[in-house]
């Protein structure tokens, strides 16, 4: 029995609002239940310096959590001076999905600067990350190609997340905090909409697992990943649909 | 004429909004416009070091905003390693103007850290920031009485504020974004609900103004100051009440 | 009755030494009774990455204290690691006090860095530092008159500051550190040569004050600062006068 | 074909010389081929001040590479005064890899360091130097039963690392530099001594791969570790064997 | 033939002025020439942690300069977040020869900080700072023999320091800043009162230097700091004699 | 009776090995005893940016110890954000040893960067990194020359160090951590194969030493540099005899 009554492969109400930063060019406030993530992808017509000339682009992240985003306060990664290892972790992760369906010549020489700014976490930080990140990214896209920035649009499929975990023995689907806490193995997969593995991160909290364990929560994975990439999709419709 | 059509005392539409974190003990999403604040009250039964021992609290506060809350992505304080001399005036700035109307002994030994987040930033992020704190403050000291933590209601006034300027040669009150970086000159006015003066900051952005114009901008502030006292008040009484 | 007896609107002995640096372009030692700054102004040929191409100028201002200037040793900041809040909002209002008076197109393309370094302090390092600057910087400017790297003296006004208080229920002038710590309000005005306002500071410590009282440490201030304009000139002059 | 003309299936040579620092309680000098990862094991009495009194141990990791390990010199993190979000990444994933094989409450009160310090680099120095760490480790518990500050040996299983990778299309094992830096995907596989998971990282590079790909890269490791695991065996036995 | 016209044993006017800071337990302003120091001596009752409860005090010492102490402006340590090397290396060296001539067990667990800054410089503020930084240590220890915190002297000799250099082939003593960045070879000698040495420290700039030269460094040294004695001695017999 | 039962003129067995790092242009481990370090010298062919267009070269060097190279694991640098002021005063030492005899001009414009790292630490690091990094440096130039990076081979000499005391009130050459924890004096000399001074260090660590002793330990370190400048020799000699 989880803590929420849910079922071993039931997700979190899953939203994805767009247009919530009027500067942005792209922008995604998606929740996974409690857990909310802002996301706004920013166009920056100059590329990081080591790839200057190549006529090519980059999509990087940056994640950070608001201190009260969090059942105790934590202090504030500015005031303490540096980003935590777990930080650095979950922004480079998020980036490496992020380009994993990018198509970077295509980009040209621009870059994406995608920021995911936790307001509320309740567990599935980064997995909620990367699914609304995908979504500012796709509509910052839509905008270069709108002012002409790019001539194609650089996403060759679209990317989601979820984690799974052990939770008294049994595979679940997207752990909230209450799970999280206390699951004896923790996995986030990143899966393509056409359900190819961008990356695997499983981790044994405190017992190891076996293979074929590993292989459930992959299932559950797949299927939890395939509802969300048709939230994805229809949130996008949506959105670029004139009202 | 303003860029926003409004008239020289008109503030922009005012909206205060509780109960928008489910971890903090007092939480207020205020918009001045489009600037948008996030300020979450939090708890800590420990006081600074310094203090210890005395039998007072504390009241402080810390203030940041998002990348992309700005028209042009600003690099993220955290990653830089470190905030910004104007991030520093501003959370000392509200630090003060939050104690100035908090009895420190009536709270005994514990501290409210008050953190004020902009989500999006379209001028006056910083007068935006105390009118929110305020709220989230006295909603953080309500549930401490509750919970028998506190035995008297420690806050001894109201504390709101708002920018004035000179703008094309006249007084305009609450100014954005498009005013704000064409102003002559610029004030910021924090005072109590009960119109006393907690903190004043003017400063000529370019040429030195009179004594006159001083004046005439500190009007505008108090009469801008007393319509947000009433949305506070407002919005408290409809917090504390029971659906 | 006022801890060094003096009456409420007697400023401290004031004096301003120029030359005391064989280096810096303009120099000054700033003295308010026991407040003691030296302040250098430096030329740069070079102006920021920011303002490069636009045949401006800039003039910016560094602050710090050495650990023993005051009564406890505080902590170097260089030791420490960073400067503290108080010191670059300190920086920063030197900064504006200055170019709020300086024609920066009239500089052409050259900057000038103040530094003001509290060797003693006994309240009022601030206002002490900006009376100082001003000289120091005017002697800088004299110096790139002479050496052809200007063709006209870029000063418009000239720049004087002082702190006023509510200490004991009255209105009082230039606080010293007796007073300063036990004041009901604090304020600090940068005023022009001509009377004008460049800055307004004004901090109710633990009681909020009213309009009427800030209007009386405004007319102190105007005096004050009309007395230290008149010691500026002098100095000026005798600088300028060969021996 | 791989650049070094081994078979898919076959790991690099690999040597773990024991007793290499007179210092420290366990050490390891673990070599994958040209990459040699120094492992020192340190006791420490103190446990981190969030576990203290709760009767249990900790062991934690740090990881580093000497600027000239690698083709290109890299900057000193020292110099740069921060560790990358890299190295950042590699320590958490050894210090989790570790405690997963460790019972921290037959430990008591105490903490063991570990330091994996990467001399040359050629690929896969995070999983030589986890399967290096649990040498050192285990050395330390030893001493530490010999010396009597622990009554059993906290090890629970052994643990060993390798990476696996889709080269050309290919599934190869233990990729060295050559193949990781043009590898499609690439994935590090932590596995206990009895072949259950610690850890899974896999990483599309460049193209998504599939789940019949994930489980070929699986299939690989669990033929490797069990390699690996054998020569731990045989190195602590000698190790532990009087002279 | 030295820039400055001294002849090669010459030290330049030295002068040591004491009680330059109404805060200090012990203070000297001391010039060599163009080089001039501040040097304050603070009391702190509380030793470094290292040294808690064995009865015993610590003297210590940091050195700064203000950022137009030289000819060219050099950037505020404090702003750029750390101190260069040659700073610690200065400090630890003062800290070091203070050290030397202080019973540290008749001290007490108590701490004296001295800090060195360095308001103008023309070479030579190494040693300078020793030379003051002894006579603010010897009034700051007067300072607590007299309130009773210590009951006993604890300095066992004086120490002053003197640089010398090999200039146009020829040993020189108390080198200048036109002498020392054109010395081939530079050598600072930190001697006791009674003719000991405490630290040499002698550093070929370009071309290596033979014992014969070393040797003649010293025999300058030696009667330099004589000198200095002298000056010491005299300049603590004043400020010890009553007005 | 020294400790190691040495006689007060004997060095350590002392051992240099080199082409000990695949990647480095130049690379030695040098062994004074149980003190080791790894040298590498890695040329870059960009000079630091002060250095441009003068047509000469540079060579500098980073010094670091592994964590548990001493008998208490010391803290990571790279883990504190700094190096300390010992780590950078030592790092200076042995980039201005190596300096003074290269000729920098006849490198033309490139870099070498030694870096020194301790992978065990027995008393005389410093020393022993620059015996080391002497070799690490030719051999690199070895490299240069056959490259055709440069036309000569840029060192005019070689360079050799050693430390020595005054331990138990004898004069002993190259202390080991035993001695030199309580050393009453203790001196560092770099002297070029010729016999020549480049760098002399003499410390008093508790009581000031006089002439007589500090010409004592010059006498020990010449005639143990005359022998280290052999084994450099002959192991230079060794490393270019193809095999």
């Amino acid at each position: 029995m989880r803590p929420s009554g849910r079922s071993p492969d039931q997700l979190r109400s899953v939203s994805l609002e767009t247009g919530v930063n009027k500067h942005a060019e792209g922008s995604c406030l998606v929740k996974f239940g409690d857990t909310h993530v802002l996301c706004t992808a920013s166009i920056d017509t100059r590329v990081p310096p080591w790839l200057r000339g190549q006529g090519k682009g980059w999509v990087t992240a940056e994640y950070g959590m608001l201190p009260r985003a969090t059942g105790q306060r934590t202090d504030r990664e500015a005031a303490k001076g540096k980003q935590s290892g777990r930080t650095q972790e979950i922004q480079r992760l998020i980036g490496r999905s992020l380009r994993a369906i990018t198509d970077l010549t295509a980009m040209g020489e621009m870059q994406v600067k995608v920021d995911c700014d936790v307001l509320q976490a309740d567990g599935g930080t980064r997995t909620a990350s990367i699914t609304g990140a995908y979504v500012a990214l796709a509509l910052a896209f839509d905008h270069a190609l709108k002012a002409g920035q790019i001539k194609t649009h650089p996403l060759t499929d679209s990317v989601a997340a979820i984690s799974c975990g052990l939770y008294n023995g049994a595979a679940v689907l997207d752990l909230d905090y209450a799970e999280d806490s206390s699951a004896q193995a923790d996995a986030n997969f990143v899966l393509t909409g056409s359900g190819k593995v961008i990356e695997v991160q499983g981790t044994a909290e405190d017992v190891p697992f076996t293979r074929a364990e590993l292989n459930q929560l992959l299932d559950l994975a797949e299927a939890g990943i395939a509802r969300l990439t048709v939230v994805q999709a229809e949130t996008l419709t949506a959105a670029r649909t004139p009202a």
